[in-house]
């Protein structure tokens, strides 16, 4: 099984250097597991695994594991949160949800917040939304002159592969959900009393601008896509399909990355008395 | 089912003002519940009423749980998190370990970088060994001297009593097992491969310590077990019995709590339209 030609992950990847197309990827994601009980129970098994090799990455100490999670609202980031990461629970997994930059954060170049919450060694750390708003909110509404957009990401790819060559390992996935679902998503979302609080009028602004936010997408994941922080097109229409594809890409990344537990180096256990 | 006379939890409450004593509390907990099964099971639900309750808590946007948990080591920290918390997931939930204080911690007082960690509105902030080390450890090993810490408790009830003021409402657990089961812990621990990374040979000159620590305990819990951040102590030798007691005494608080999902203000949802 675990002998695979190629790792899985290949097949959402956007080739580094390649031009990047939106057209090109398929949000419903048909046929890459049976059904959707086959890719719940792939899911849940991936996540006992994530536990237990978080488990081993914070005891071996030297590494990290960062997930960054985009997408436009209602793709489904909170969702792979929970299905991929709660097994882990709190105590492995550090989250980070970037909201507009407080005045402290905007006195900082754009990199300082998000420098801060990178994952120290041992942990996993998740990005729900992140520096990539930068280059996509930032110049889809003009925050920022074009010239400083523009300057950003080599900028990102210098940072990231600081991050990488220090031993943080980067997973980058942009949810990927149709126009038409997210309709059905903010209209679900407004008809639920329970789920209303979640919605802002303001968000229909941003679904106005949907081609645009696509166009800077496809900019950002064409010059962003390195071999030390990839990024992979997830299909996000169904939540199980986009749960159970990530959760399998994060399992065998860390698989990849094969934490050890270390043994005792100045202490012998069969010396130690416990009286 | 929910008519209680009395909170669940004024059976493991140090009452203000009274003496404490360890030797009143029996670390095994029997017959709190019927069985192993059905102590899983309980706490299996309440882990799925705390999380929902914790969405409404970030919904409503206004007061923050803080869970203080305070033990030996092997006294079951990190897996009353897992059993209680990981349902809730790392979105809600916010978890410090508090280890020994770094250069720039040290460089202010002891309550700054705890302070510092206190969860935000909307969030469970989860202590994992806390400021009560500064009287607990600090005392023992005598790292301050006998006067500073002699004034660290109206110190930290006044701390407490702020946070609660502004709307954090804060419960302390007391994991408290008995000489033996460390024992019993520690040796698996050295005993077993993948767990010996978690025991340092230090930690036996801390169980050497034991009665000082208990002591240190006793003081600390009669000073500072206070109606607005009351301690608890849990019966932790067994851990189905301390995860079912620590999950029933969270959900009851937010339930008391009975955070509400706001509803809009500004915008009608009849009247939006998502095209």
């Amino acid at each position: 099984m675990k002998q695979r030609s190629k790792p899985f992950a290949e097949k959402f990847m956007v080739r580094p250097g390649r031009r990047f197309r939106l057209v090109d990827c398929d949000p419903g994601g048909d046929g890459i597991f049976a059904d959707k009980e086959e890719a719940k129970v792939l899911t849940a098994k991936d996540a006992e695994a994530i536990d237990g090799l978080q488990d081993r990455l914070y005891a071996e100490g030297k590494r990290a594991l960062l997930v960054v999670l985009q997408g436009i609202d209602c793709s489904g980031k909170d969702g792979t949160v929970r299905a991929v990461f709660n097994t882990c629970g709190p105590i492995g997994v550090r989250i980070t949800a970037f909201k507009a930059p407080s005045a402290e954060e905007l006195a900082q170049d754009y990199l300082w917040r998000v420098h801060k919450a990178c994952p120290p060694r041992g942990f996993i750390g998740i990005f729900n939304r992140s520096h990539y708003e930068d280059v996509l909110v930032v110049k889809v509404r003009g925050l920022a002159s074009p010239e400083a957009v523009a300057r950003r990401y080599d900028e990102i790819n210098a940072f990231e592969k600081h991050l990488s060559g220090n031993g943080t390992r980067i997973l980058k996935f942009m949810l990927n959900i149709s126009k038409q679902e997210q309709a059905v998503r903010l209209r679900e979302r407004i008809a639920t009393p329970d789920k209303r609080w979640k919605f802002n009028p303001g968000d229909l602004e941003d679904r106005k601008l949907w081609n645009d936010y696509m166009k800077a997408y496809e900019i950002a994941l064409t010059r962003c896509s390195t071999s030390h922080a990839p990024w992979h097109v997830i299909p996000a229409d169904r939540n199980w399909v986009r749960n159970a594809v990530i959760s399998r890409i994060v399992r065998e990344t860390l698989e990849e990355m094969a934490p050890q537990y270390p043994q005792p180096k100045d202490w012998n256990p069969a010396r130690i008395k416990v009286v």
